[in-house]
């Protein structure tokens, strides 16, 4: 086991390239700035998901432009020039009612609610605190802005809208902000999936959030134990989507990434190199794996087992199919 | 007023045919066997949703075979030879557990969880009990059997696995029951939507439930105050599902209705129309009103009314369309 992870660790240095020479970037998922560290150790180039909302969680009142300001520009200066993917606020609003001091009730179904760009829309102050923190903290590196749960065009005119406003009014106050900061939104519904197309024509780039998106498009919480079996990112219905997905980013000439689990779990690489997916982002200590199977493998052969995956139209067979490819081809068990 | 409603009563000996010939079903959603007079008086030419719940959740204990052998019967024989669609239980098992004395925990997300066709699948004995009562009623008129909340095609074989051991069992036990009775699916899941296809291949018909496939596309709990005016059943995500529903029923040759509310409003009717809806189920208070925008309208001009709305990509834009259509067109306000 030592001599593996010698091994892996050695892959640091070179690139995510496949034998055909296409190039990846595989980033890292951090919720604290602390985690930088391993970013670094372990050869991503980037963070593709900072996970903002630790800072609203740790204490009982909401963080303010200073605090966030100071957590955004320690990971931005941190990560150098390389790109810091920092996701907006991804909370439910029970989870922000003790620090807003508000009684909003109890919900039924908080995975199908008051959440994420939803609250934030809701919350504007909120959101523009968020906004000024992020935009002033741009100044130090290379930051992409990401919103969580977009499910259509309408909400994310919305939010660019404020992000607009929130440019102007720094702007107006003579608060330098790094020029050209990508606006991307993660596809995680079902809808923003259907309207891929509409939605990459208004974002600077996707990244998928599968977690989410299998829980809505199978209509199952995963962390129910009745129906967590249903779960299922080899469904005929999530491969096609994610090809859609992908190929909406394209046509558009954007990026399309995954930050979900999905992204991270090595029985997946070579259908997410033959669907298209460009960036990879995960915990730090899975890049290395991730890397050498891509290292190994070739778009030619990742397009022609998707190809034969995307005519499959039984879930057994699929599953059969990819474990057994993975395991002989890179040694992977699912 | 009373006027409009013996104008609209005059209409029940009428067929639901557009100007240009097609022929559309409409028929009635009922929840008691009590309900079948208003069916009648409405013109409705079958029953398009019988909800089986209300046996389930009126007494403490779990309906037997006779019991609901005697409710099948009542409601299939009433309609005489005209078409009855018995959907198999919809309901959760937070729902049933009084009934079993079963203690399976509060479920966090319902509408993700263990419901419908999942529960079914997990207590065949209660499934097996429903079907027998619902093949041996199916001697006395024309029965079709529907399974809800159907995400893939390994579910439905399951389902129909059952369903095939069953009729066999009741066949050895020399009891007579119809001939072909067809079995088809709710699609209400997006993985059903994305998967359609597969699905129309081995369904004898398809029943749009939007109530739930808006919900889960758009990942909108509208029970939730704070997030219900984000269910919309014009959004372009759902119009789009819709349209790939219908599409691949219709290449595999099996007909698409739609038994939820969208179905029995007036203001989505001219789009159902335009996107080869074959059957509108609703209350069948609903059905003539329906039935008189059907008769003064044709298909040629709900397709050219659907092609622009698939052409528009903002929300708003397609509200004001549609409303203003309907408005002019139909006197119907949205
Ligand atoms: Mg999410
Ligand atoms: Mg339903």
């Amino acid at each position: 086991v030592q001599k593996r992870e010698i091994q892996l660790m050695r892959l640091n240095e070179l690139p995510a390239e496949t034998r055909d020479g296409k190039m990846l970037s595989l980033k890292a998922n951090i919720e604290i700035p602390e985690e930088v560290d391993a970013v670094e150790s372990h050869g991503a180039d980037g963070i593709g998901l900072y996970r903002s909302e630790f800072l609203f969680m740790k204490s009982s009142t909401l963080p303010d432009e200073e605090e966030q300001y100071d957590a955004y520009s320690r990971v931005i200066s941190a990560m150098k020039r390389r790109p810091v993917t920092i996701r907006t606020l991804d909370l439910g609003g029970d989870k922000l009612m003790h620090s807003m001091n508000l009684h909003g009730g109890v919900e039924k179904n908080p995975i199908l609610g008051w959440r994420a760009i939803r609250f934030c829309l809701s919350h504007v102050d909120i959101f523009r605190t968020q906004l000024r923190a992020l935009l002033r903290a741009s100044v130090h590196g290379n930051l992409r802005i990401m919103f969580p749960l977009i499910s259509g065009v309408q909400e994310l005119k919305e939010a660019l809208a404020i992000f607009q406003a929130v440019k102007l009014e720094l702007q107006q106050e003579n608060i330098p902000i790094a020029e050209n900061i990508p606006a991307g939104i993660m596809i995680e519904v079902p809808s923003a999936a259907m309207t891929s197309d509409l939605l990459a024509k208004r974002s600077n780039f996707f990244s998928i959030g599968t977690n989410d998106l299998i829980q809505y498009t199978l209509a199952v919480d995963r962390g129910n134990e009745h129906v967590a079996y249903l779960y299922d990112p080899l469904h005929p219905g999530i491969i096609r989507s994610l090809k859609m997905i992908i190929d909406n980013a394209h046509k558009a000439g954007i990026s399309a990434g995954m930050c979900g689990e999905m992204a991270g779990d090595p029985l997946y690489t070579l259908i997410l190199l033959g669907l298209g997916l460009d960036e990879f982002s995960m915990s730090s200590f899975g890049i290395p794996q991730i890397k050498q199977i891509i290292r190994s493998t070739s778009i030619l052969e990742a397009e022609e087992f998707v190809g034969r995956v995307l005519e499959m139209d039984s879930p057994d067979a699929i599953v059969d199919f990819v474990s057994t490819t993975m395991e002989d081809k890179f040694d992977i068990t699912g």
